[in-house]
């Protein structure tokens, strides 16, 4: 770790501090597997959540939040509509929208959602396991279902370009995740196998990242994104310690984000700047 | 405590073997977050929880409850019809229905949701924080998402009011919660700060008072509500101790609402009757 | 235990083996109150979950598929059509189709949908508890609400004959689980009172049945939902012996789950060929 990057880790902890203080209010529109999971994730993390899809009450639920996160895990006809609407209401007001396009590249439906939600919306970062970022991205990527056999280090490339062509933040998350808008790259080395073994793990980093940017300035929002999977994924590494399976992984993982202020170090962090 | 107060524990821990044995049957049409949670926590009560929103089966299903609860977290239309048909089946028949306004004040939507299944159905209990309270009675009792930072005492006045009006019992949970038809009041002063923490546990305080008002007579209603909360609060206070964070907190609190025979003394209940 | 009973046991690990080995996808079009907690199982057993019900993408979701796993505990009427749309998919391909009647016989709505779901589809396996499986046999069987107070052996005649006229398989589970095509039955013994205290625990064993079914060949059919049925069992005893309630059950549930090959042992697994 250089001196660079131990001042990375330390402003990770810093803006987790600042979630905790703020307490921001993000609003969910996510799949329905996942709902009480990554409500309880950013609980964890100190932020409020707020699930809420009812088209008359969009605007005004979207005009209290700090971010809006945007998950396309178990799709249909009126909460794509429940996306768009919130979504346009967040871009107004140049609140961040983070997109999760669970299972881009598996269905067409996916695919074109997750493309249409960031040509009408003013998303901020996408986050993707490598895959559904290839998918997003039009490559060849081929999702099998919502899980991706590619190495997020292949996708680099095709989050680069994306992120450049859309003006946004690309965080492709695997054993490494990579974070970038173009030109600058985030790599996070933390997380766990286990992760992998618990469904929503990837919906909930999509959380913690909507917590982060909630409270970070858009000048820092690129560390926000590698703040909150650093953080997420060192969690993970101290639950996967304290647990016998997927099953007390959870609960684990859910105490360790509530307890970051207390028992993460910055030397734990993995978080370095690239190019 | 007095007297009295102990002779109030000692009921409360009578109505919750009552639940245990009758296992009443009770029809959640509820939020999409919670609805795992407060299942779970209806059955480590031990009673049945059965979650159906088919307009075509609302009639029938209702028809075996002892109790309705219906919470409006995550509304979208045809759920406000559920609520709707349900509670007119069950207002026909005499089921107590309880009513939980989750985020009332926040929006139009939800304030006016609240405050016309009041009008159409018979509700016997609202239970909500201070803001849904005061945003239901007209106040202007302001929501910021789903929690309340107005205090619970400070709503008082207003369940009061409210209470009369309607002739319902208003449940205003916080530090400590106030139950009241309009004259008698009820405080129970058990709980956590870690509730705070999980998504859900107001909804989960609502479905244990659905529990406790299925198997309760009319006359004895009020005391009913104290006693959910009063035993809800306390198994929050025993999973606080046995755990390390909100992760570990929820299966420890449901362990506890199952061991409450076995483990709660009447002497740790603190419900009192005020006035 | 005979000769022959260690040997089915001894293969019910063989085939667990195999669904972490071949990892298959099944999809889930399941009920709101256990998506999370059966795409969980799925993912403790080492089988890779997607749960989807948009119309518009359910042929190609199903495409992917190695089984399909429908569930009626929250029916609304778009949902029914996603159930007929994907099993009508599945149906063609030969995918086999696992459905779950919860609370057949409770609703006129419940016990006509999974009897037209029956008719319209090729299921390959009907899991339900007693009375909902005498409810779709169109016996006088009552369900209240989605739990059965009538015992697994008294259905097995209805099992029986709801095999042999569908050419199904039947899983009628309780303190013994009965496993028939109409001639041939399995009987499985293993199984915990606390699964009966955690919403869900049915539609669990259901998913499991339909991850093992993903692997097994169709001549091995019967047996590879007897050894689902059968280690799911044995993983919620040993979750009992490591838990103090429902809730920690939880989470031990899931960890045993994973750890099936390390810590199940096959003189443990009570599977047995009757007649």
């Amino acid at each position: 770790m250089t001196q660079d990057d131990s001042t990375l880790a330390t402003r990770a902890l810093q803006l987790d501090a600042l979630v905790r203080e703020r307490a921001p209010l993000v609003h969910h529109i996510t799949n329905h597997v996942v709902m009480n999971f990554t409500a309880n994730v950013t609980l964890a993390l100190g932020a409020q959540p707020v699930m809420a899809h009812a088209h008359e009450e969009l605007e005004e639920m979207t005009g209290y939040a700090s971010a809006l996160v945007l998950n396309i895990g178990t799709l249909e006809r009126s909460w794509i509509d429940s996306m768009l609407i919130a979504g346009k209401a967040a871009s107004k007001r140049g609140t961040p929208i983070v997109l999760d396009p669970v299972g881009a590249g598996a269905t067409k439906l996916r695919t074109e959602t997750a493309r249409r939600l960031l040509d009408e919306l003013e998303v901020s970062v996408l986050r993707g396991n490598a895959g559904e970022v290839l998918a997003v991205a039009g490559d060849a990527g081929k999702t099998r279902g919502v899980d991706s056999l590619a190495q997020a280090t292949d996708a680099v490339q095709a989050a680069k370009l994306l992120a450049s062509e859309r003006k946004i933040l690309v965080a492709v998350t695997g054993p490494v995740d990579v974070i970038t808008d173009g030109r600058e790259v985030y790599e996070v080395a933390n997380g766990h196998a286990m992760f992998g073994r618990v469904t929503g793990t990837g919906c909930a980093a999509t959380a913690a990242i909507g917590c982060f940017v909630g409270v970070a300035g858009r000048d820092e929002r690129a560390l926000a994104v590698a703040s909150a999977l650093a953080i997420y994924g060192r969690a993970g590494e101290i639950a996967a310690d304290k647990s016998a399976g997927p099953g007390t992984f959870v609960p684990a993982l859910l105490d360790a984000l509530y307890n970051v202020q207390r028992a993460v170090h910055a030397s734990s962090l993995r978080v370095a700047r690239k190019g």
